[in-house]
C-alpha cells in the first residue's frame, strides 16, 4: 500500500472543505464506478456521478462546492471550488513514482568524459554520450540515449526510449515521455534552381521539376527551458544555424512534430498530434488543440487558441481564437459552417426566383 | 527455402477450389509482376493482373471465382469466392516467424521480483521492471521495456523498441510493433483559473491568460483486451483515476494517439495517423479511416465508420457514416462539397437575377 | 574548435563571390542576432538582416548578390545568387560528425551470421539480427535495432532508436533518424464477409458489422533507394506480397506515415505527418506538404505538389498544383474558399431580390 493518508491531511494539501471524520484513511482514489475498498475516495465532482458514488457504498468523496449530500451516507466529504484544478493536488498525492536506482546501472555505457550530477540515476541500457552533462536529481530510465555534449536538468524525468540529440540543452524539471525524438536533424532541402513547390506557390502551377535536392545541414540544435513536458513519440528538430527554441513551462502531447528554427512561448499546450513547420514562432500561452497545423514562417500571437485540425496558414495576432483551414476567426468559421449547411435552401431559393422573375417577365411581356 | 506446400493443401486450407496438378509444390506466394521462380503462386484475383500473370510464365495462380483462363496455360489454378479474405489465410502459410531463442538473454535485464512464464523469450537488450508478468509463449524481441507491474499475455508479441507503462495490462495474443508508447501519462494539465482554452469555449473570445499550467498526474493506467494489434510508433497513454481501456479484438495502426481515459470498444479498426482525445468513447465494431481526430468526451456509436481526415467534434448515433471536419453524414458532406463546387454558378445567377429584377423595377417605374 | 577555415576557401567551396579579406579566418557560421565571436561568420542574405549584422559588429557576412554595403563595416562579405542554395553548401561545411569508433562496441549483440563489412562503426546496445548485412562505412548509433536478413548501406547513418525489420533492404547513403520504424507489418485487415467501411463505400450506408477481424501477415518487406532520409518517428510499412518502395533521393520528414505496398518515386519530398494508406503510389519529384494524406490506391502524378493538410483522395495527374480535402486544383481551392468567405453577402443579396420580387409581384396584381 503505497500511500495512506489521513482525510484531513488531504484537505489541507488540496485547499478543500471537509465535513465528517478527519481520521478516515484514504489509500486510493477512484472513480465512483470503480470503487472496491473501505479506504477509497471517489471523485464525484461532476453531478451525475454523486448518485453512482451513493450507490456504491463508498465511504469518502470529493464533490463540487454547493453539491448537498443526504446526511449520513458518506463517512467524510471533500468540497472543492474548482474541481478540476484539485484533481491536480489530489492525483499528485497519491502518483507513485517508477524508482530508479542512483548510479549509474551496470549495463549502461556512459562515455567517460560525460559529467554526471549528483543523486542522478541512470537506469539499465542507457547510453551518454562525450561530454554530456546529466544535472542533479535527474533520472534517466532505462534504454534512453543521451548524444554527446547535450546539457540536462537538473531533475530531468527522462522515460525509456527517448532519444536526445546532440548538443541539446534541456532545462530543470523536464519530463520526456517514451520515445520522444529531441534534436534530430531539420528536414530542411533546396533545388540549385527555384524548386517546383516554390514557383507553384508563386505562381499559381507547376512549372520547374525537383531533379536534385540538397541538404541543409542542422548545425543549431535545441534548447528547451524549465517545467516543460513532452509526448510520447513526439519530435523536436534541431534549429539549422541557431537554436530551436521552446519556452519554460511548455507542455507538448504525443506525436507532436516541432520543426526546425521555431521557437515556441512560454506556458504554451500543444495537444496530440499537432505538427508546427519551420521557423514559425508560437507565442506565449498559446493553446493549439489536437492536429492543429502551423505553417512555416508564421507567426501565433500570445493566448491565441486553435480549436482542433485548424491549419493556421497566415499571422494571427494575440488573443485570437481560430479554427478551420485556412484557419480563421471561429465565429467567422461557424458562420460559414451554417452558411455552407444551408447552401441547399439557398440554391432552392435562386431556382424558386428565377421562375418567378421569369414569370414576372413574361407577364411584363405579355401585358 | 522456409516453406513448400503442395497446393491441394493449400486449397484445403483457404477453401479453394482447385483445378489441375494437386501435387504442384508452391515455395512462394507472389504477384504476377513479381513472378521469378517455377514455384511460384501468382495472386491474380484482380482481373486485370491475369493477362499479366499469362504473360509471366507462372506455373501456379489464385484467381476470383469466375475467372476464365485458357485451357493448358496454367498447372494449378486455386479459384476463391472471397479474395480479400483468401489473402488472410494465403498469406498466413507462407509467414515467416522471426526467432527469437527461448529464455532470457544475457544482455537483457530482468528485474528479480518480475514473473516470467513459460516458454517465454526475452530477447538482447530487453529491459523487464519489478514484479512484471510476462505470461506464457510471449515473445520479448530486442531492446523492449516493460515497466514494473505492468502485465502481458499469454503469447504477446512485442517487436522491438516496444515501451509498457508501469502497471499496463495487455491480453492474450497482443502484437505491438517497432516504437510503440503504451502507458505514458496522459496529456491532462489545468489552469488554478478557468484557462483560455476553456472560457473561450464558453464565451468564443480569448479573455484570460494561462499564466500556470498544473499537472494531474496519470493514476490509471491502461487495460487492454486480447487479440489487439498496435502499430509503430503510436502512443496510448494511461488514464488519470481508472484505465484508458482497448478492447478485444480491436486493431490500431501506426502514428496513432490515444489519449487518457479513452474507451475503445472491440474489434474496431484504426487507420494511420488517428487521434482520439481524453476521455472518447468509441463503440464496438467501429471503423475510423487515416488521420481522423475524435474530440475529448465524444462519444461514437457502434458500428459507425469515418471516412479519412473527419474530425468527430460530437457525439454520433450507432452505424453512422460521417466525413469532413466537423464530420456529418457522408451523403451530406457529399451534397455541401457539390454545393460549394458550384458556389461560382449560383453567385452567377444570382448577379443574373439582379440585374433582371431592377429592369422589371425599372420597367414597372417607366410604365 | 572543430571547423576553423579561411574566407577565400569557403568563398571557392560554396560559389560566392567575395569581397574584402580572403585571409579572415571562419569558425561559426551564425545569425547576425546571435554573433558572439570574431570569427563568426553571419547570414543576413535576407534584406531585412542586413542592418542586424552591421549592429552586431561581426566581421564578415553571407548577403544576397545584390545587395549594397557601407564601405568600411565589413572586413570580408560573400555574395550569393542563390541564398538558399547556398545554405547547403555552407552548413555542410561546418556540420560536426558524431563519431562512433569503428567495430563493434562490446555492449552490442550481433548475431554470428550477420555480415559487417569494412569500416562500419556499431555503437553500443546496437542489435543485428541474424544474415544480416551492413555496407561497407555504415554507421549504427546506440540502440539500433538491425533485423534478421535486412540489408544496409555502404555509408549508412542510423541514428539511435531506428528499428529495421527482417529483409528490408536500404541503399546508399541512408540517414535515419531517431525511432523511426522501417518494416513493420502492414495494417492489413479482412472481415470473413464484406465489411462495414467496404459496404458503406459502396452504399452509402452502414449495413454491415464486423465480427471479426482477419489479418493478412506482410511477407513483401521494403526497398528503398539511395541516397533517402527518413525523419524521427516515421514508419514505413512492409507490402504484402511485394515490397513497399522508396525511390532513390527521397526525403520523408519525421512522424510521416507511408502504408503496405505503397510505392513512392524518386525525389519525393514529403513534410511531417504526411500519411499514405496501402498501395498508393507517389510519382517522381512529387512534394507533399505537412500532414497530407493520401487515400489507399491512389495514383500522385510526377512533379505534383500538394499544399500542406491536402486530402488527396483521388488519382491526380502529373504537374497537378492542389490543396483542399478533398484535394483540388488549388486555384480552385481558393476560388471556393472566398465564395464561402462571401457566403453572407450572396444570402442577403438573396433575401433583398425575394422581397423586391414580392412587392413586383404585388405590384402585378395591385395594377
Amino acid at each position: 500500500m503505497p500511500h495512506a493518508l489521513k482525510i484531513d491531511q488531504i484537505a489541507t494539501a488540496i485547499n478543500a472543505r471537509l465535513e465528517g471524520d478527519g481520521d478516515f484513511v484514504v489509500t486510493r482514489l477512484t472513480h465512483p464506478a470503480h470503487v472496491s475498498s473501505d479506504s477509497d475516495l471517489a471523485l464525484a465532482t461532476d453531478a451525475a456521478l454523486l448518485p453512482v458514488a451513493v450507490e456504491s457504498g463508498v465511504k469518502a468523496v470529493v464533490l463540487a462546492e454547493g453539491a448537498t449530500v443526504p446526511a449520513g451516507v458518506f463517512q467524510a466529504v471533500l468540497y472543492v471550488s474548482r474541481p478540476r484544478y484539485a484533481r491536480s493536488k489530489l492525483t499528485a498525492l497519491f502518483a507513485e513514482t517508477i524508482v530508479v536506482p542512483m548510479g549509474i546501472h551496470p549495463s549502461a555505457v556512459v562515455e567517460p568524459s560525460a559529467r554526471i550530477g549528483a543523486k542522478v540515476a541512470i537506469g539499465p541500457l542507457v547510453y551518454v554520450g562525450a561530454e554530456a552533462v546529466i544535472g542533479d536529481g535527474s533520472v534517466l530510465h532505462p534504454q534512453v540515449y543521451i548524444g554527446p555534449k547535450a546539457e540536462i536538468g537538473p531533475d530531468a524525468l527522462l522515460h525509456s526510449g527517448v532519444k536526445i540529440g546532440a548538443g541539446v540543452k534541456i532545462g530543470a524539471r523536464a519530463i520526456c515521455h517514451f520515445n520522444c525524438s529531441i534534436g534530430a536533424d531539420g528536414f530542411s532541402f533546396v533545388t540549385p534552381e527555384p524548386g517546383s513547390h516554390e514557383l507553384a506557390k508563386a505562381t499559381g502551377a507547376v512549372t520547374a521539376t525537383n531533379q536534385h535536392l540538397c541538404r541543409i545541414a542542422s548545425l543549431g540544435g535545441v534548447v528547451i527551458g524549465d517545467d516543460v513536458e513532452i509526448g510520447a513519440n513526439t519530435s523536436i528538430d534541431n534549429g539549422t544555424i541557431v537554436p530551436t527554441r521552446i519556452g519554460n513551462g511548455t507542455k507538448i502531447d504525443n506525436q507532436v512534430q516541432i520543426g526546425h528554427n521555431v521557437v515556441v512561448g512560454e506556458n504554451v499546450m500543444m495537444c496530440g498530434r499537432v505538427g508546427i513547420a519551420g521557423s514559425a514562432e508560437i507565442g506565449n500561452r498559446v493553446v493549439l488543440g489536437g492536429a492543429v497545423g502551423v505553417a512555416d514562417h508564421v507567426k501565433v500571437g500570445d493566448d491565441s487558441v486553435a480549436i482542433a485540425m485548424s491549419g493556421i496558414a497566415g499571422n494571427i495576432p494575440p488573443k485570437s481564437f481560430v479554427g478551420g483551414a485556412p484557419a480563421r476567426p471561429r465565429n467567422k468559421l461557424i458562420e460559414e459552417q451554417f452558411n455552407i449547411s444551408r447552401l441547399k435552401s439557398l440554391k432552392e431559393k435562386v431556382e424558386t426566383l428565377m421562375k418567378r422573375v421569369e414569370q414576372l417577365e413574361q407577364g411584363g411581356k405579355s401585358a
